[in-house]
């Protein structure tokens, strides 16, 4: 049975156990972060940490661990587990109250739950194959720069995508495509790469950001700019990045072929280079 | 100590606890409803378990018992509990997955869990002296006539209006109040009672849907449009509804007096008619 870490104590998955009062589960109110492990290394992590202080600063919830602390946990976590390559799941919430009031009480413990998913994400089909993706209206909140649990959109928009017999969902608003339901989207066009501009109106994402740095360093041109879906599907490639993706061809976006429909050399060597810079950089 | 439910069984309040990785936690996957009780019974019972059929099938989250069972549940709470003044609160969610993903395994089972809040609300300050409210922009999703459990961009409102001194926050988009955070919100003109329209925008308020056809029934016109700030700050009345307030005067919005900043007469009368209405059926 896999290793969880809850509040201090690590302690089988399967028993751990949170009080129904917690406000992550009433409201929530609650801030979490995946990060990848290849190689039995959390990768960029000091990103992902940086980004869970902003989300969790942003809502005003004070994490009860150092970010150095909560860096030995994730460790601990992936050697207690024997990980070598997958994810591992990491939640802060505002604590468990005594009752339910949307003004949560002085003084609240804020709940940390850590978990470990093994999941082989280097040699996968959809490496090779690519991916199809599906679009969707975009429903969230407005404050989508913060990493929230409040996720009914992003599983109602993943639903969607799979019914349509896709492996993700673009959301997509005032025509514009602002990311995936659970990944950054990136289009590559004769300008170059193509990725949203950072706003309240998307996650900064962590492996989009790390790529978007990678690309550059190449002399492959960065452009910050909303896209189409339309134009999406004229596009030379379409890839998206995540933790749990890394970087992911798509070539189908809402049946449209992108490109001759394989995994095109642009994506693919990104996926190359990010996969170095996380062995060469893991921790 | 209160008396709690959580699938299937009756525990103290404080003994309850479910899986960190229940979908309510992990995704905000669940839909809640608070139900008053006056007298130790339930108020606008049948009106509350529609809406919550409604939500959960929006969502497609089979409930784990029938409406009846479930105000039996809720009937047993309120006896063992000895609760004759305050909430009824019920939470149910798609179920604890044993990993995290957006898609939700087949055979999931949803998880349900109500508890009791002993609260006087019907003989409080706030009643005769009215509340303040102060004005915050909309920053929830789009579809707000689900009342799933992903609370945050409420409390966030809750807790600014706190902070401006207020005890509730009206939420404004394009222009237009949308709704309070966790109450409807009406104005009272020369034409009538005005609300918004029921659409995707808002929730469809149970106590405001009541209290709007009592009015009809004594008379009083009600008018289903949008409003300004700016309307509502020159209104003759304002006031919200909801469960745990029922229909309370607003006598500041945003430090502005609204009429003589005191409880207005129509208010106050549809107060109570609507705590009539509430003792002749309670059930």
């Amino acid at each position: 049975m896999s290793v969880a870490y809850l509040n201090g104590t690590y302690l089988p998955l399967d028993e751990a156990r949170i009080s129904p009062l917690d406000r992550g589960f009433l409201f929530a109110d609650g801030i979490y972060e995946v990060a990848a492990v290849i190689d039995g290394k959390l990768v960029d992590s000091a990103s992902h940490l940086a980004r869970l202080e902003r989300s969790t600063r942003a809502i005003g919830i004070d994490l009860p661990l150092s970010l150095e602390e909560i860096e030995a946990v994730q460790k601990q976590l992936v050697v207690r587990n024997g990980l070598t390559e997958g994810l591992v799941y990491l939640q802060v919430t505002r604590g468990a109250d005594t009752t339910r009031d949307f003004i949560p009480p002085a003084g609240l413990q804020p709940t940390m739950f850590l978990f470990v998913q093994a999941k082989p994400f280097l040699d996968i089909p959809a490496v090779h194959d690519g991916i199809a993706v599906a679009t969707v209206p975009d429903l969230r909140w407005a404050r989508r720069d913060i990493k929230s649990v409040g996720l009914l959109a992003q599983a109602m928009a993943k639903q969607a995508a799979r019914e349509a017999g896709a492996q993700e969902a673009w959301m997509v608003e005032d025509g514009f495509v602002t990311e995936g339901a659970s990944s950054t989207a990136f289009i590559v066009t004769e300008e170059g790469i193509v990725t949203r501009s950072y706003s309240q109106s998307v996650l900064a994402g962590c492996t989009g950001a790390a790529i978007g740095a990678l690309a550059q360093e190449k002399g492959l041109a960065l452009i910050r700019r909303s896209f189409t879906v339309a134009e999406a599907k004229q596009a030379k490639e379409a890839f998206i990045t995540s933790a749990s993706t890394l970087c992911q061809s798509v070539v189908h976006i809402d049946g449209s072929k992108i490109g001759d429909g394989r995994p095109g050399p642009v994506a693919m060597r990104l996926r190359a280079l990010y996969i170095e810079f996380a062995r060469a950089t893991g921790v």
